[in-house]
């Protein structure tokens, strides 16, 4: 049997897989049939970690030569809420008025489904081309990314593997198809702060320490000062407290303990280690003699990277503008995402559809938008793989 | 059959009750026989609100002449904890190397025991003395107090009773007996302010409005200032935040609502009304116009109130110095008791046993105790009644 590869008809065979974390739910499998007939050499690595639910990956190649362009995403999608409140069925692949609908239309099997059609018809336009052209899809992004993305490169690289360049498909676009290309992503640290104190009676304050002014002076300490003014590719980094619990019930106690989370997102002025520093250093200088507290800081693997604008970032930006008529901005806005991972291996750069509505009841992209991003890609293959000659 | 009236046998057979409240276990009944056989009229009425249990309590009354001197107190006792914590068990009123042990030892069955055998010795020397001895017992002052001494006084006052003066025999004595006489109490305020934000993802922080630093404002606000510097008889007034709440489980997301809990124990500077808005004066100026915030006051009863130093309290005074040596402190610290009702009716002033094991494991009371707090209150029922011939 052959496949249509047309994006709609890809996007919404992807969209019918209920394959929220760690579920695969045939969405691996069915890019695996329709790269196998395209005739790309394809393997479905299956990643286990104690604590943690086994994840189906996959991992495909055409070509044995170099360069190496790689394609990366997940098939996973965050779960689709209350069913009821979608207009269609999230799992179904409706489409109304040019828009189809379902968890993962833009995050990310939309882009997906553009990746496969740009580099299937590519393929088939340039059978004798000389580079190699790959997929790294994973299916534990969006929950704790343990068995995904990071152990995919790492059993890529333990076979010799070795990529020249990666596009990750994230929707990437506030609000226009062209919008913004992400050329890195700011690091994000969490810590915790726990200020310890002696519990007693209200009646009796003197017998008793109250932990809670001592965690106002912490936390004043962590927010008085900004971090930073941001830097030529990022904006200021960023200090959030989350939270702030003491859990006390009783109105005629003082408690014995305060505790609140923090979490920073950091441009490339920090390090997780030199931020860590810097907010015990702070904690230090606001506690003085008179608080006794702790600091946790989580272990972190979400490094502040930057992708210098280059060719590769030039070939992009150049597909867009002649596919939209839009000039991308070239941002390190928002969250983390797996190309923190693979910035790693080789340069990464994210582009892919509008993120208006993903994570969100009624998750949806424009039929259009597919067809325009498979342009998109397949200018980039045209001219990655031109370039090489 | 009549009844050993030495305090020691009294407090042994109420420690023996289990009245944890809103139990009676046995006290009441317990005291109304005994006070019945000493010629006391007793009742028994029994309380009930919407939401709360049924409580017993016990009002009793000897002799109908002016003065009337009332002895009050409570039955009910807070649980016990871990029973295996104890070195005996809290409901079987063991002695161990003269000590007494059991859950209200001191707080305060020892006191309502020592109040029996004072009254009682007191009616056998002087079989006619011309005033009236009282007992007001409620079982519900560890609990919520909505059905013990606020609606007994109503009781009282409805069936034409009226009190010159009212002993309540709480544990007044920090460490040693005769250290303190409490002839006031301050009073308490709890409020809730809760501050409104916007939820969002921590890294778009623009979009959302993180609801902490506002409530680190406010409770800075509340903070800064003290309230007052104390007044003759009062410590100034003091502000506790009890707790602060945020409960927010996912460090990359802004919340939308931070909770705060306060309680004040204010003088006798301060009314519940003048205080409210003193907070909430407080809470505007910290404000300003960018934090969005609720202050919820609860209603309260515990009004701040002192007894001023009199020939009551004076006879009171010169009985602890006669029994004990000691020149008691005339203080007004501590938690709210049910004084702050009983003072609506006639001056009140509290002196019982030591307070250092109360709401503790391993509650205990010196037997040598015991007996010099029948010594003092039967030096202060003999210089009342002499007084008022
Ligand atoms: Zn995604
Ligand atoms: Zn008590």
């Amino acid at each position: 049997m052959t496949h249509d590869i047309s994006p709609l008809h890809l996007a919404q065979s992807l969209l019918r897989c209920p394959s929220v974390t760690p579920a695969e739910g045939g969405a691996l499998a069915f890019i695996e049939e329709v790269l196998n007939e395209a005739g790309f050499e394809v393997h479905r690595p299956v990643f286990s970690d104690p604590g943690t639910q086994d994840v189906e990956n996959l991992y495909a190649r055409y070509g044995k030569g170099e360069p190496y362009l790689l394609f990366a995403g997940h098939t996973d999608v965050v779960p689709p809420g209350d069913i009821n409140h979608w207009r269609h069925d999230p799992f179904s692949g409706m489409i109304e008025e040019g828009e189809l609908f379902g968890r993962g239309a833009v995050d990310m099997k939309g882009g997906i489904a553009c990746m496969m059609a740009a580099a299937l018809a590519f393929i088939r336009s340039n059978p004798d081309f000389k580079g190699s052209i790959g997929f790294l899809i994973t299916g534990d992004e969006e929950g704790p990314a343990i068995n995904g993305t990071v152990k995919l490169l790492e059993w890529a690289k333990a076979r010799g593997e070795r990529f020249d360049h990666c596009i990750l498909g994230e929707p990437t676009n506030p609000n226009t198809l062209g919008d913004m290309i992400k050329i890195g992503r700011r690091g994000s640290l969490t810590g915790k702060v726990v200020v310890d104190g002696k519990q007693g009676h209200v009646a009796y304050p003197h017998l008793a320490d109250n932990p809670i002014p001592g965690m106002l002076r912490l936390l004043d300490g962590l927010l008085r000062e900004p971090l930073d003014r941001g830097t030529e590719h990022f904006d200021a980094s960023n200090l959030e407290v989350t939270t702030v619990d003491v859990g006390n019930p009783a109105a005629n106690v003082i408690p014995a303990e305060a505790r609140a989370t923090f979490n920073i997102r950091f441009n490339d002025l920090w390090t997780p280690q030199s931020l860590e520093e810097e907010i015990a250093r702070r904690l230090r200088e606001a506690a003085g003699n008179t608080v006794r507290y702790t600091l946790t800081c989580e272990p972190t693997n979400a490094v502040a990277f930057i992708t210098e604008p280059n060719a590769f970032v030039g070939f992009i930006a150049d597909a867009i503008q002649a596919e939209t008529g839009i000039r991308p901005k070239l941002s390190t806005t928002g969250g983390t995402s797996d190309a923190r991972f693979i910035v790693r291996y080789c340069p990464v750069v994210e582009f892919g559809l509008v993120g208006q509505t993903m994570h969100q009841i009624d998750e949806r992209v424009a039929v259009a938008d597919l067809d325009r991003l498979v342009g998109i890609y397949g200018k980039v293959l045209e001219a990655y793989f031109a370039a090489a000659v």
